[in-house]
Protein backbone atom coordinates (compact mmCIF):
# COMPACT_ATOMS: atom_id res chain seq x y z
CA UNK A 1 0.00 0.00 0.00
CA UNK A 2 0.84 3.54 -0.84
CA UNK A 3 -0.13 6.66 1.76
CA UNK A 4 0.38 9.71 0.71
CA UNK A 5 -0.33 13.21 2.24
CA UNK A 6 -1.55 16.10 0.48
CA UNK A 7 -3.11 20.04 0.59
CA UNK A 8 -6.31 19.58 -1.42
CA UNK A 9 -8.33 23.71 -1.24
CA UNK A 10 -5.82 24.61 1.33
CA UNK A 11 -6.49 22.11 3.48
CA UNK A 12 -4.53 18.92 4.80
CA UNK A 13 -4.66 15.34 4.12
CA UNK A 14 -4.08 11.84 3.92
CA UNK A 15 -5.10 9.03 1.81
CA UNK A 16 -4.12 5.65 -0.11
CA UNK A 17 -2.84 5.83 -3.26
CA UNK A 18 -4.18 3.47 -6.01
CA UNK A 19 -2.16 1.14 -7.44
CA UNK A 20 -1.98 3.14 -10.62
CA UNK A 21 -0.84 6.08 -9.00
CA UNK A 22 -4.02 8.33 -10.38
CA UNK A 23 -6.10 8.53 -7.48
CA UNK A 24 -6.01 8.79 -3.78
CA UNK A 25 -9.06 7.54 -1.07
CA UNK A 26 -8.90 9.94 1.75
CA UNK A 27 -8.84 8.58 5.25
CA UNK A 28 -11.08 10.43 7.49
CA UNK A 29 -9.26 11.92 10.67
CA UNK A 30 -9.30 14.73 12.87
CA UNK A 31 -7.70 17.62 11.39
CA UNK A 32 -4.87 18.00 13.98
CA UNK A 33 -3.87 14.22 12.68
CA UNK A 34 -4.40 14.96 9.14
CA UNK A 35 -1.75 17.79 9.39
CA UNK A 36 0.82 15.04 10.78
CA UNK A 37 0.62 12.78 7.33
CA UNK A 38 1.02 9.47 7.70
CA UNK A 39 2.48 9.47 11.34
CA UNK A 40 -0.79 9.05 12.95
CA UNK A 41 -1.56 5.85 10.77
CA UNK A 42 1.54 4.52 11.35
CA UNK A 43 2.09 4.97 14.89
CA UNK A 44 -2.00 3.05 14.75
CA UNK A 45 -0.21 0.27 12.74
CA UNK A 46 2.47 -0.09 15.19
CA UNK A 47 -0.35 -0.34 17.79
CA UNK A 48 -1.42 -3.05 16.24
CA UNK A 49 -4.92 -1.17 15.10
CA UNK A 50 -6.45 -1.50 11.68
CA UNK A 51 -6.17 1.36 9.34
CA UNK A 52 -9.40 3.12 9.07
CA UNK A 53 -11.49 2.71 5.76
CA UNK A 54 -10.62 4.95 3.27
CA UNK A 55 -13.32 7.11 1.53
CA UNK A 56 -13.83 7.40 -2.03
CA UNK A 57 -11.11 7.73 -4.54
CA UNK A 58 -10.33 11.49 -6.05
CA UNK A 59 -8.37 12.36 -8.52
CA UNK A 60 -4.53 12.94 -7.78
CA UNK A 61 -4.26 15.59 -9.91
CA UNK A 62 -6.91 17.41 -7.93
CA UNK A 63 -4.16 17.44 -4.85
CA UNK A 64 -0.99 18.96 -4.26
CA UNK A 65 1.16 16.06 -2.32
CA UNK A 66 3.44 17.26 0.91
CA UNK A 67 5.85 15.07 1.96
CA UNK A 68 4.16 12.02 3.37
CA UNK A 69 5.84 12.96 7.19
CA UNK A 70 5.32 16.81 6.75
CA UNK A 71 7.05 17.25 9.76
CA UNK A 72 9.25 14.39 10.97
CA UNK A 73 8.55 14.24 14.89
CA UNK A 74 12.62 14.47 15.21
CA UNK A 75 15.62 15.32 13.19
CA UNK A 76 15.98 11.91 10.64
CA UNK A 77 18.76 10.02 11.14
CA UNK A 78 20.82 10.05 8.13
CA UNK A 79 23.95 7.42 6.93
CA UNK A 80 26.94 8.68 5.46
CA UNK A 81 28.99 6.88 2.49
CA UNK A 82 26.65 3.55 2.46
CA UNK A 83 27.84 2.75 -0.87
CA UNK A 84 31.43 1.31 -1.63
CA UNK A 85 31.57 2.91 -4.89
CA UNK A 86 30.23 6.40 -3.65
CA UNK A 87 32.43 5.82 -0.32
CA UNK A 88 35.53 5.60 -3.18
CA UNK A 89 34.26 8.41 -4.95
CA UNK A 90 34.26 11.02 -2.02
CA UNK A 91 37.77 9.75 -0.57
CA UNK A 92 39.07 10.51 -4.02
CA UNK A 93 36.85 14.21 -4.41
CA UNK A 94 39.83 15.33 -2.10
CA UNK A 95 36.69 16.85 0.06
CA UNK A 96 36.87 13.64 2.23
CA UNK A 97 39.74 13.13 4.82
CA UNK A 98 39.50 9.05 5.90
CA UNK A 99 39.49 10.16 9.59
CA UNK A 100 37.05 12.48 9.41
CA UNK A 101 34.48 10.27 7.99
CA UNK A 102 35.67 6.98 8.75
CA UNK A 103 38.20 5.91 5.95
CA UNK A 104 37.45 5.05 2.46
CA UNK A 105 34.71 2.11 3.19
CA UNK A 106 33.56 2.99 6.76
CA UNK A 107 34.27 0.02 9.39
CA UNK A 108 31.27 1.17 11.12
CA UNK A 109 28.02 3.20 9.95
CA UNK A 110 28.55 6.50 10.00
CA UNK A 111 25.24 8.19 11.03
CA UNK A 112 23.84 11.78 11.49
CA UNK A 113 21.18 13.97 11.67
CA UNK A 114 18.63 16.38 9.24
CA UNK A 115 16.42 18.75 11.26
CA UNK A 116 12.67 17.90 10.45
CA UNK A 117 12.05 21.37 9.13
CA UNK A 118 13.99 20.96 6.28
CA UNK A 119 11.58 18.48 4.97
CA UNK A 120 9.70 19.48 1.85
CA UNK A 121 7.31 18.15 -0.53
CA UNK A 122 8.03 15.60 -3.17
CA UNK A 123 7.52 18.39 -6.25
CA UNK A 124 8.69 21.78 -4.17
CA UNK A 125 12.08 23.79 -4.68
CA UNK A 126 14.94 23.68 -3.27
CA UNK A 127 16.24 27.00 -2.52
CA UNK A 128 19.66 28.23 -2.88
CA UNK A 129 20.66 29.79 0.14
CA UNK A 130 22.42 32.68 0.75
CA UNK A 131 24.95 30.95 2.88
CA UNK A 132 26.54 28.61 0.59
CA UNK A 133 27.12 27.69 -3.22
CA UNK A 134 28.22 24.39 -2.92
CA UNK A 135 24.87 22.69 -3.13
CA UNK A 136 24.72 19.08 -3.67
CA UNK A 137 22.34 16.52 -4.42
CA UNK A 138 21.86 13.13 -3.06
CA UNK A 139 19.29 10.40 -4.00
CA UNK A 140 18.26 7.66 -0.95
CA UNK A 141 16.11 5.59 -0.02
CA UNK A 142 14.69 5.97 3.40
CA UNK A 143 13.38 3.74 5.53
CA UNK A 144 10.22 4.30 7.81
CA UNK A 145 9.88 2.53 11.57
CA UNK A 146 6.83 1.18 12.15
CA UNK A 147 7.05 -0.39 15.87
CA UNK A 148 9.70 1.15 17.71
CA UNK A 149 12.05 -0.32 19.98
CA UNK A 150 15.57 -0.77 21.42
CA UNK A 151 18.21 -3.19 21.11
CA UNK A 152 16.86 -4.42 18.03
CA UNK A 153 19.00 -7.46 16.69
CA UNK A 154 19.62 -7.48 12.53
CA UNK A 155 17.08 -10.59 12.53
CA UNK A 156 13.96 -8.90 13.46
CA UNK A 157 14.88 -5.60 12.17
CA UNK A 158 12.65 -5.88 9.13
CA UNK A 159 9.82 -6.14 11.77
CA UNK A 160 10.18 -2.55 12.45
CA UNK A 161 10.45 -1.15 8.96
CA UNK A 162 6.86 0.18 7.84
CA UNK A 163 8.25 1.12 4.35
CA UNK A 164 9.78 3.09 2.44
CA UNK A 165 10.13 6.46 0.84
CA UNK A 166 12.52 9.01 -1.29
CA UNK A 167 14.85 11.73 -0.10
CA UNK A 168 16.81 13.95 -1.49
CA UNK A 169 19.36 14.57 1.06
CA UNK A 170 21.08 17.97 -0.06
CA UNK A 171 24.14 19.35 0.76
CA UNK A 172 25.79 22.22 1.47
CA UNK A 173 29.43 20.52 0.51
CA UNK A 174 31.15 23.85 1.94
CA UNK A 175 29.82 23.48 5.45
CA UNK A 176 29.41 20.15 5.67
CA UNK A 177 34.08 19.82 5.57
CA UNK A 178 34.05 23.19 7.69
CA UNK A 179 32.22 22.21 10.41
CA UNK A 180 33.24 18.44 10.09
CA UNK A 181 29.85 17.17 11.70
CA UNK A 182 27.79 17.49 8.61
CA UNK A 183 24.78 18.70 10.84
CA UNK A 184 24.53 22.45 9.62
CA UNK A 185 25.29 21.74 5.93
CA UNK A 186 22.93 18.91 5.86
CA UNK A 187 19.82 21.28 7.57
CA UNK A 188 19.18 24.14 5.41
CA UNK A 189 15.57 25.24 4.56
CA UNK A 190 13.90 22.99 1.90
CA UNK A 191 17.38 20.48 1.83
CA UNK A 192 15.19 17.53 2.60
CA UNK A 193 12.54 16.95 -0.14
CA UNK A 194 10.59 13.59 0.92
CA UNK A 195 8.30 11.71 -1.03
CA UNK A 196 6.40 11.21 -3.07
CA UNK A 197 4.64 8.90 -0.29
CA UNK A 198 5.58 6.03 2.06
CA UNK A 199 5.14 2.52 -0.32
CA UNK A 200 4.78 -0.65 2.62
CA UNK A 201 7.07 -2.76 3.16
CA UNK A 202 5.84 -5.45 1.51
CA UNK A 203 6.48 -3.38 -1.73
CA UNK A 204 10.18 -2.58 -1.87
CA UNK A 205 12.32 -4.90 -0.20
CA UNK A 206 15.60 -2.41 -0.50
CA UNK A 207 18.19 -5.37 -0.54
CA UNK A 208 18.39 -5.01 -4.47
CA UNK A 209 16.09 -1.78 -5.42
CA UNK A 210 17.44 0.78 -8.05
CA UNK A 211 17.88 4.33 -7.34
CA UNK A 212 18.64 6.70 -10.29
CA UNK A 213 18.69 10.42 -10.21
CA UNK A 214 19.03 12.87 -12.86
CA UNK A 215 19.72 16.81 -13.23
CA UNK A 216 18.24 18.80 -16.04
CA UNK A 217 17.48 15.49 -17.67
CA UNK A 218 21.41 13.78 -17.43
CA UNK A 219 21.57 10.72 -15.21
CA UNK A 220 23.82 11.08 -12.53
CA UNK A 221 23.18 8.72 -10.33
CA UNK A 222 22.08 4.98 -10.99
CA UNK A 223 23.06 1.96 -8.56
CA UNK A 224 21.13 -0.45 -6.44
CA UNK A 225 21.17 -0.69 -2.79
CA UNK A 226 22.74 -4.23 -3.43
CA UNK A 227 25.54 -1.73 -3.30
CA UNK A 228 24.90 -1.23 0.34
CA UNK A 229 27.87 -1.17 2.83
CA UNK A 230 25.64 -1.63 5.77
CA UNK A 231 22.11 -3.07 5.06
CA UNK A 232 19.21 -2.02 6.37
CA UNK A 233 18.86 -4.37 9.00
CA UNK A 234 22.58 -3.33 10.31
CA UNK A 235 21.37 -0.03 10.76
CA UNK A 236 18.69 -0.56 12.24
CA UNK A 237 20.72 -2.25 14.70
CA UNK A 238 23.29 -0.23 15.08
CA UNK A 239 21.04 3.02 15.60
CA UNK A 240 18.46 1.23 18.37
CA UNK A 241 21.97 -0.50 20.03
CA UNK A 242 21.56 3.02 22.62
CA UNK A 243 18.54 5.12 21.19
CA UNK A 244 15.17 3.98 21.14
CA UNK A 245 13.77 3.93 18.27
CA UNK A 246 9.56 5.23 17.43
CA UNK A 247 7.08 4.98 15.08
CA UNK A 248 7.94 7.17 12.35
CA UNK A 249 11.14 7.60 12.94
CA UNK A 250 12.88 8.07 8.72
CA UNK A 251 16.29 6.51 8.36
CA UNK A 252 18.17 8.09 5.19
CA UNK A 253 20.08 4.89 3.92
CA UNK A 254 22.80 7.08 2.03
CA UNK A 255 23.32 7.77 -1.17
CA UNK A 256 25.58 6.01 -4.46
CA UNK A 257 27.90 7.29 -7.31
CA UNK A 258 27.63 10.26 -8.74
CA UNK A 259 27.09 12.94 -6.21
CA UNK A 260 28.51 16.55 -7.90
CA UNK A 261 31.32 16.72 -5.49
CA UNK A 262 32.78 13.33 -7.33
CA UNK A 263 33.09 15.32 -10.65
CA UNK A 264 36.40 17.39 -11.16
CA UNK A 265 35.37 20.03 -11.21
CA UNK A 266 32.00 19.56 -9.03
CA UNK A 267 28.99 19.79 -10.38
CA UNK A 268 26.97 21.86 -7.80
CA UNK A 269 23.27 22.66 -8.48
CA UNK A 270 22.50 26.23 -9.29
CA UNK A 271 19.05 27.99 -9.46
CA UNK A 272 17.06 26.75 -13.03
CA UNK A 273 17.93 23.15 -12.20
CA UNK A 274 15.63 20.31 -11.75
CA UNK A 275 16.35 17.41 -9.82
CA UNK A 276 14.72 14.43 -10.28
CA UNK A 277 14.73 10.86 -8.58
CA UNK A 278 13.39 7.37 -9.27
CA UNK A 279 13.44 4.38 -7.08
CA UNK A 280 12.11 1.40 -7.92
CA UNK A 281 9.23 0.34 -6.33
CA UNK A 282 8.73 3.67 -4.54
CA UNK A 283 8.28 6.34 -7.48
CA UNK A 284 9.39 9.71 -8.61
CA UNK A 285 9.95 13.02 -6.57
CA UNK A 286 11.25 16.23 -9.00
CA UNK A 287 12.54 19.32 -6.80
CA UNK A 288 13.31 22.78 -8.87
CA UNK A 289 16.27 24.66 -7.97
CA UNK A 290 15.14 28.24 -7.11
CA UNK B 1 12.76 34.76 36.45
CA UNK B 2 12.81 30.93 36.52
CA UNK B 3 10.45 28.54 35.08
CA UNK B 4 10.36 24.85 36.09
CA UNK B 5 8.55 22.07 34.99
CA UNK B 6 7.43 19.31 37.37
CA UNK B 7 5.30 16.84 38.37
CA UNK B 8 2.79 16.40 41.46
CA UNK B 9 0.89 14.11 42.61
CA UNK B 10 1.57 12.27 38.88
CA UNK B 11 0.51 15.20 37.33
CA UNK B 12 2.81 17.55 35.09
CA UNK B 13 2.95 21.59 36.30
CA UNK B 14 4.60 24.08 34.93
CA UNK B 15 5.61 27.25 37.14
CA UNK B 16 7.57 30.21 38.90
CA UNK B 17 10.56 29.46 40.71
CA UNK B 18 10.84 31.76 43.60
CA UNK B 19 14.40 33.94 44.45
CA UNK B 20 14.58 31.10 47.12
CA UNK B 21 14.58 28.70 45.11
CA UNK B 22 12.00 27.17 47.74
CA UNK B 23 8.64 27.55 46.14
CA UNK B 24 6.95 27.62 42.30
CA UNK B 25 3.81 29.59 42.03
CA UNK B 26 1.92 27.28 39.10
CA UNK B 27 0.91 28.68 35.60
CA UNK B 28 -2.95 27.62 34.75
CA UNK B 29 -2.86 26.30 31.05
CA UNK B 30 -4.38 23.58 29.39
CA UNK B 31 -3.01 19.45 30.29
CA UNK B 32 -1.62 18.99 26.88
CA UNK B 33 0.31 22.37 27.39
CA UNK B 34 1.68 21.33 30.95
CA UNK B 35 3.23 18.32 29.28
CA UNK B 36 5.66 20.24 27.16
CA UNK B 37 6.81 22.31 30.05
CA UNK B 38 7.74 25.40 29.39
CA UNK B 39 7.97 25.37 26.03
CA UNK B 40 3.92 27.00 25.61
CA UNK B 41 5.82 29.61 27.41
CA UNK B 42 8.55 30.36 25.52
CA UNK B 43 6.24 29.99 22.40
CA UNK B 44 3.80 32.47 23.83
CA UNK B 45 6.62 35.00 24.99
CA UNK B 46 8.34 34.81 21.02
CA UNK B 47 4.89 35.95 20.20
CA UNK B 48 5.05 39.10 22.02
CA UNK B 49 1.88 38.12 24.41
CA UNK B 50 2.38 38.21 28.47
CA UNK B 51 2.95 34.91 30.16
CA UNK B 52 -0.19 34.16 32.28
CA UNK B 53 -0.40 35.12 35.74
CA UNK B 54 1.16 32.18 37.65
CA UNK B 55 -1.12 31.33 41.22
CA UNK B 56 -0.57 30.56 44.69
CA UNK B 57 3.24 29.35 45.64
CA UNK B 58 3.79 25.62 46.79
CA UNK B 59 6.79 24.21 48.12
CA UNK B 60 9.18 23.08 45.73
CA UNK B 61 9.90 19.87 47.68
CA UNK B 62 6.58 19.16 46.86
CA UNK B 63 7.14 18.44 43.47
CA UNK B 64 9.49 16.40 41.73
CA UNK B 65 11.06 18.64 39.29
CA UNK B 66 11.45 17.13 35.33
CA UNK B 67 13.55 19.14 32.50
CA UNK B 68 12.17 22.24 31.64
CA UNK B 69 11.27 21.17 28.13
CA UNK B 70 10.94 17.38 29.08
CA UNK B 71 10.96 16.61 25.10
CA UNK B 72 12.38 19.15 22.98
CA UNK B 73 10.47 19.71 19.83
CA UNK B 74 13.42 18.48 18.04
CA UNK B 75 16.87 17.66 18.69
CA UNK B 76 19.27 19.87 20.50
CA UNK B 77 21.88 21.34 18.83
CA UNK B 78 25.24 21.14 20.29
CA UNK B 79 28.35 22.45 20.07
CA UNK B 80 31.82 20.33 20.31
CA UNK B 81 35.68 21.49 21.82
CA UNK B 82 34.04 25.19 22.57
CA UNK B 83 36.56 25.83 25.37
CA UNK B 84 39.97 26.19 24.29
CA UNK B 85 41.61 24.38 27.37
CA UNK B 86 39.29 21.48 26.41
CA UNK B 87 40.32 21.44 22.79
CA UNK B 88 43.65 20.93 23.45
CA UNK B 89 42.80 18.28 25.75
CA UNK B 90 40.91 16.43 23.18
CA UNK B 91 43.35 16.69 21.08
CA UNK B 92 45.83 15.44 23.59
CA UNK B 93 43.36 12.62 24.55
CA UNK B 94 44.39 10.48 21.78
CA UNK B 95 40.99 10.40 20.87
CA UNK B 96 40.65 12.76 19.01
CA UNK B 97 42.16 13.57 15.03
CA UNK B 98 42.42 16.44 14.06
CA UNK B 99 40.74 15.96 10.66
CA UNK B 100 37.48 14.38 12.62
CA UNK B 101 37.08 17.53 14.30
CA UNK B 102 38.44 20.61 12.84
CA UNK B 103 42.12 20.39 14.75
CA UNK B 104 43.39 21.47 18.34
CA UNK B 105 41.40 24.78 17.89
CA UNK B 106 38.33 24.50 15.34
CA UNK B 107 38.38 26.94 12.92
CA UNK B 108 34.42 27.18 12.47
CA UNK B 109 32.19 25.48 15.12
CA UNK B 110 31.66 22.36 15.36
CA UNK B 111 28.24 21.25 15.75
CA UNK B 112 26.31 17.85 15.84
CA UNK B 113 22.61 16.86 17.58
CA UNK B 114 21.04 14.75 20.56
CA UNK B 115 17.93 13.00 19.71
CA UNK B 116 14.87 14.73 22.35
CA UNK B 117 14.11 11.43 23.74
CA UNK B 118 17.55 11.49 25.57
CA UNK B 119 16.51 14.25 28.06
CA UNK B 120 15.52 13.08 31.42
CA UNK B 121 15.29 15.48 34.25
CA UNK B 122 17.88 17.18 36.63
CA UNK B 123 17.84 14.42 39.18
CA UNK B 124 17.45 11.83 37.08
CA UNK B 125 19.33 8.50 36.87
CA UNK B 126 21.74 8.11 34.16
CA UNK B 127 21.68 4.59 32.87
CA UNK B 128 24.80 2.81 31.65
CA UNK B 129 23.59 1.53 28.31
CA UNK B 130 24.18 -2.04 26.97
CA UNK B 131 26.34 -0.94 24.41
CA UNK B 132 29.40 0.78 26.00
CA UNK B 133 31.32 1.07 29.18
CA UNK B 134 33.29 4.13 28.21
CA UNK B 135 30.63 6.75 29.55
CA UNK B 136 31.70 10.00 29.71
CA UNK B 137 30.12 13.53 31.07
CA UNK B 138 30.38 17.08 29.73
CA UNK B 139 28.80 19.93 31.70
CA UNK B 140 27.41 22.77 29.24
CA UNK B 141 25.54 26.01 29.60
CA UNK B 142 22.55 25.53 27.19
CA UNK B 143 21.00 28.39 25.56
CA UNK B 144 17.42 28.32 25.07
CA UNK B 145 16.23 30.27 21.78
CA UNK B 146 13.02 32.29 22.47
CA UNK B 147 12.32 34.87 18.86
CA UNK B 148 13.30 32.73 16.36
CA UNK B 149 14.61 33.07 12.98
CA UNK B 150 17.01 32.80 9.97
CA UNK B 151 20.34 34.55 8.76
CA UNK B 152 20.33 35.99 12.64
CA UNK B 153 23.78 38.96 12.61
CA UNK B 154 25.54 38.36 15.89
CA UNK B 155 24.47 41.73 16.67
CA UNK B 156 20.92 40.67 16.92
CA UNK B 157 21.67 36.95 18.30
CA UNK B 158 20.85 37.63 22.04
CA UNK B 159 17.41 39.52 21.33
CA UNK B 160 16.81 35.71 20.24
CA UNK B 161 17.63 34.25 23.67
CA UNK B 162 14.70 33.86 25.91
CA UNK B 163 17.29 31.69 28.70
CA UNK B 164 19.81 29.34 30.01
CA UNK B 165 19.37 25.91 31.70
CA UNK B 166 22.17 23.33 31.87
CA UNK B 167 22.68 20.17 30.27
CA UNK B 168 25.26 17.25 30.90
CA UNK B 169 25.74 16.29 27.35
CA UNK B 170 26.93 12.56 28.50
CA UNK B 171 28.82 10.47 25.70
CA UNK B 172 29.67 7.16 24.97
CA UNK B 173 33.25 7.97 23.65
CA UNK B 174 34.16 4.60 22.35
CA UNK B 175 30.67 5.10 19.81
CA UNK B 176 31.73 9.20 18.85
CA UNK B 177 34.92 7.80 17.82
CA UNK B 178 33.74 4.39 15.96
CA UNK B 179 31.12 6.05 14.27
CA UNK B 180 32.77 9.20 12.84
CA UNK B 181 29.59 11.38 13.13
CA UNK B 182 28.64 11.75 16.62
CA UNK B 183 24.82 11.70 16.36
CA UNK B 184 24.82 7.94 17.92
CA UNK B 185 27.25 8.33 21.14
CA UNK B 186 25.84 11.52 22.16
CA UNK B 187 22.40 10.00 21.71
CA UNK B 188 21.66 7.18 24.20
CA UNK B 189 18.92 6.77 26.51
CA UNK B 190 19.25 9.16 29.66
CA UNK B 191 22.51 11.05 27.96
CA UNK B 192 21.02 14.33 28.76
CA UNK B 193 20.38 15.33 31.93
CA UNK B 194 18.93 18.80 32.02
CA UNK B 195 17.49 21.75 34.58
CA UNK B 196 17.26 22.29 37.29
CA UNK B 197 14.65 25.11 35.15
CA UNK B 198 15.16 28.06 32.52
CA UNK B 199 16.75 30.90 34.04
CA UNK B 200 15.39 33.95 31.69
CA UNK B 201 18.74 35.67 29.92
CA UNK B 202 18.15 39.06 32.50
CA UNK B 203 19.42 36.86 34.94
CA UNK B 204 22.65 35.03 33.51
CA UNK B 205 24.65 36.72 30.50
CA UNK B 206 26.68 33.68 29.46
CA UNK B 207 30.30 35.88 28.96
CA UNK B 208 31.68 34.67 31.84
CA UNK B 209 29.48 32.28 33.56
CA UNK B 210 31.40 29.42 36.23
CA UNK B 211 31.06 26.22 35.10
CA UNK B 212 31.46 23.31 37.23
CA UNK B 213 31.15 19.70 37.55
CA UNK B 214 31.72 16.68 40.27
CA UNK B 215 31.68 13.00 40.34
CA UNK B 216 31.74 11.52 43.42
CA UNK B 217 32.17 15.43 45.11
CA UNK B 218 35.91 14.76 42.95
CA UNK B 219 35.86 18.33 41.14
CA UNK B 220 36.45 18.08 37.59
CA UNK B 221 35.53 20.61 35.76
CA UNK B 222 35.86 24.25 37.08
CA UNK B 223 36.15 27.05 34.17
CA UNK B 224 33.77 30.02 33.00
CA UNK B 225 32.42 30.84 29.42
CA UNK B 226 35.00 32.80 29.01
CA UNK B 227 37.17 30.47 27.96
CA UNK B 228 34.75 29.66 25.13
CA UNK B 229 36.04 29.67 21.06
CA UNK B 230 33.11 30.51 19.55
CA UNK B 231 30.57 33.25 21.96
CA UNK B 232 27.04 32.99 22.18
CA UNK B 233 26.06 35.30 19.47
CA UNK B 234 28.66 33.41 17.15
CA UNK B 235 26.97 30.24 17.42
CA UNK B 236 23.04 31.76 16.58
CA UNK B 237 24.66 33.38 13.62
CA UNK B 238 26.05 30.67 12.59
CA UNK B 239 23.50 28.10 13.25
CA UNK B 240 21.00 30.31 11.89
CA UNK B 241 22.50 31.21 8.69
CA UNK B 242 20.81 28.17 6.58
CA UNK B 243 18.55 26.76 9.36
CA UNK B 244 15.43 29.03 10.62
CA UNK B 245 15.68 28.52 14.56
CA UNK B 246 12.26 28.34 16.40
CA UNK B 247 11.24 29.14 19.81
CA UNK B 248 12.23 26.52 22.66
CA UNK B 249 15.08 25.22 20.31
CA UNK B 250 18.68 24.29 22.49
CA UNK B 251 21.85 24.51 22.00
CA UNK B 252 24.18 23.22 24.82
CA UNK B 253 27.02 25.25 23.78
CA UNK B 254 30.33 22.91 24.93
CA UNK B 255 32.16 21.26 28.01
CA UNK B 256 35.39 22.37 29.76
CA UNK B 257 38.20 21.06 29.89
CA UNK B 258 38.31 18.80 32.41
CA UNK B 259 36.22 15.19 30.91
CA UNK B 260 37.06 12.08 31.81
CA UNK B 261 38.54 10.96 28.23
CA UNK B 262 40.66 13.55 29.50
CA UNK B 263 42.77 11.85 32.04
CA UNK B 264 45.11 8.94 31.80
CA UNK B 265 43.70 6.45 31.79
CA UNK B 266 40.35 8.04 30.93
CA UNK B 267 37.81 8.40 34.38
CA UNK B 268 34.89 6.93 32.56
CA UNK B 269 31.74 6.78 35.14
CA UNK B 270 30.46 3.98 36.06
CA UNK B 271 27.19 2.54 38.19
CA UNK B 272 26.80 4.01 42.02
CA UNK B 273 28.38 7.20 40.10
CA UNK B 274 26.57 10.82 41.05
CA UNK B 275 27.23 13.57 39.13
CA UNK B 276 26.67 16.94 39.95
CA UNK B 277 27.05 19.94 37.61
CA UNK B 278 26.61 23.71 39.17
CA UNK B 279 26.18 27.12 36.57
CA UNK B 280 26.53 30.52 37.93
CA UNK B 281 23.17 31.94 37.52
CA UNK B 282 21.39 29.28 37.10
CA UNK B 283 21.99 25.94 39.55
CA UNK B 284 22.27 22.65 40.27
CA UNK B 285 21.89 19.10 38.68
CA UNK B 286 23.02 15.81 40.36
CA UNK B 287 22.31 12.56 38.16
CA UNK B 288 22.98 9.30 40.04
CA UNK B 289 24.39 6.13 37.19
CA UNK B 290 22.94 3.16 37.56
Amino acid sequence: MRIAAYRRAGNPGVGLVSADGKSVQPFDLPAAELALGALPLIERAARGEALPTPGAAIPLESVQLTAPIPRPRRNIFCVGKNYHAHAKEFAGSGFDSSAMSGGDIPAHPIVFSKVPECVVGPFDAIQMPAASEAIDYEAELAVVIGKGGKGIPKADALKHVWGYTIVNDVTARDWQGRHSQWLLGKSFDTFCPMGPWIVSADECDGTDTGVRLWVNGEKRQDATTKDFIFDIPTLVETISAGITLYPGDIIATGTPVGVGIGFKPPKYLKAGDVVRIEIDGIGVIENPVR
